[in-house]
């Protein structure tokens, strides 16, 4: 077993693995919401100037990419690597967004939790010593996503109340081994696909909670620690159903999250936005770290938050086949520089 | 720049990342051909049993995986991380599988470059020193990837001269820094995303061969070797046509490849089989790597591969939408034990 390796699925970082810059684009809606302070870019068109909802998708994540390296003053060329992904079919917006720049691309696809699942690959890929800086990227988009799983937007269908609302924007992360920064990742742990069976796919937050429960059990098993020694647990898009479940079900299993923990999905709008039970997408999760909380940690009102984005698994075929739809959850440690 | 590093894109690997068992899972038509005596297991069904096609190519990886781990002498507890994808929408095949299992779960998307995405990923996270044993598994199936990408197979539409044969297989390969291991993962190339205006959907050799170009020209600029250097040098699915477009293009930029070079399309399939150009999908390169290639290396025949899967970025949407086909491909070096 690696030394640096923490429980089964935990590793320790002993490498200063530094954000040293993000950024967050956002659609109107969300720039509409409590977050809207705390965004690089509010768009005013949610096409982007462009002639699909897709392209608009790539367009806005070539923002996000192009204003975190600006926010770090670096180059394209500074960058060794890029990981990202998002929910259309192959990817085609990391895919098309990587072909823009001249630094080679890792394709993942991790549903919603992409950006802690970028976070945490290349945090292990730095930590290797074989690259220095990497950018760490995913989108969503509102309209391209339910045209995708759910239906035309044209038809009017009427939403659930177990319904989210698929986030409208993009998050980027530059890490580094080699660039000054305040804030570093310190620990991952790695999600398991979790599955309890739920086959409603407009209820997310109920097939997410399992595993988002499974990472969390783990990560504060493997790592000795308890909740109070992180001013901030987080994670990606639950909305308010999932994030009660994780309430709940960790208070059950002797983990009180307390005030401590939210859900990007639960913050992102008001109730007032018709959202039902919030946020979701990978954007959720992604923008609201690179808005909201690496803010929170520059201020220093948050020093050590666990974040961890949430995915679920499925596809239209998947759910037309009657399979149920796992997820996942991918976890990492970010901390501030000087940290209790 | 991390003292690892060669050139831009490419890492030489300083722990002993070996390749400690593999398995090679494929159906019917790939079992009639030239590869036949390679393979660990030919399907006579390949629905595998199973109702639908899809569900085939998740029992088809399981099998795979399954296998891996016991030519391997491990139980699923031994495996610290699984790296994957294939080319079904939200890689289902993938999370689908990682569900039976007790490991947790990295979802990869490199199109059909994902058996050496896996492998350059998990062999970066094995440097890291953070885990010590990864499964690397992808799989394709012809029928689920004909209806997913072009057309129900019922229309019974005519194939064009350029067209591949997806292959219907899934190879598994375990990483493993403390198991005792005759091959070794040392040195990995990142692709970037190439695109050279390529429209036509039916002929992603053409698409992908400016990435493997790309890949190739990369790797031996950053490592100094020639291609002699090499006893095989093997790119993943770029069919006959592509093919000749990487050994002409090559020989241009003074990089004479040789005998030593071929590409999986080409020989997985006889001409006799009426698979036009070759094979492609994720299992071409995977299941000849995870037969032929490792065989030849156990037997001494090749003692120093040059292995890079090749990938195509594209959505049925981005079609749809006018898009051309940008490529990926993605290098790994493995060599035997003792090697000059």
């Amino acid at each position: 077993m690696g030394q640096k390796r923490l429980g089964r699925r935990t590793v320790q970082l002993t490498k200063n693995i530094g954000l040293i810059s993000w950024a967050s684009v956002v659609g109107p809606k969300e720039g509409s919401g409590p977050l809207a302070s705390f965004f690089d870019e509010i768009l005013s068109d949610d096409k982007c100037g462009c002639e699909s909802f897709e392209k608009a998708e790539g367009a806005m994540m070539k923002r996000a990419c192009d204003m975190a390296l600006r926010k770090g003053g670096l180059t394209p060329e500074a960058v060794d690597v890029m990981l990202g992904g998002d929910l259309l079919n192959q990817i085609i917006t990391a895919a098309f967004t990587a072909r823009d720049y001249p630094f080679p691309f890792l394709g993942l696809y991790g549903a919603c939790s992409t950006m802690s699942e970028s976070l945490l690959v290349a945090a292990l890929i730095l930590e290797s010593d074989g690259f220095d800086t990497a950018l760490c990227v995913t989108s969503s988009h509102f309209s391209s996503a339910e045209r995708q799983y759910r239906a035309p937007l044209e038809l009017g269908n009427q939403r659930t109340p177990a319904a989210q609302w698929t986030v409208t924007g993009s998050g980027a992360t530059v890490l580094s081994t080699v660039h000054p920064a305040r804030q570093f990742i310190r620990a991952v742990t790695v999600g398991s696909v979790c599955d309890y069976g739920i086959t409603d796919s407009n209820n997310m937050g109920a097939a997410m909670a399992p595993a988002a429960i499974d990472t969390l059990m783990t990560h504060f098993a493997d790592t000795g620690r308890r909740p109070c020694d992180y001013d901030l647990i987080v994670t990606g898009d639950l909305g308010l159903l999932g994030a009660e479940i994780v309430r709940e079900q960790c208070r059950i299993r002797g983990l009180d999250l307390g005030d401590r923990y939210f859900d990007c999905g639960e913050r992102i709008f008001d109730t007032e936005q018709d959202a039902h039970c919030g946020g979701s997408g990978c954007a959720c999760s992604a923008v609201t770290l690179n808005g909201y909380i690496l803010e929170q940690m520059r201020r220093g009102t948050a020093r050590r938050v666990l974040f961890l984005a949430t995915g679920a698994l499925l596809s239209v075929l998947s759910a037309q086949q009657g399979e149920s739809i796992p997820g996942i959850a991918h976890a990492v440690v970010i901390e501030n520089e000087v940290s209790s």
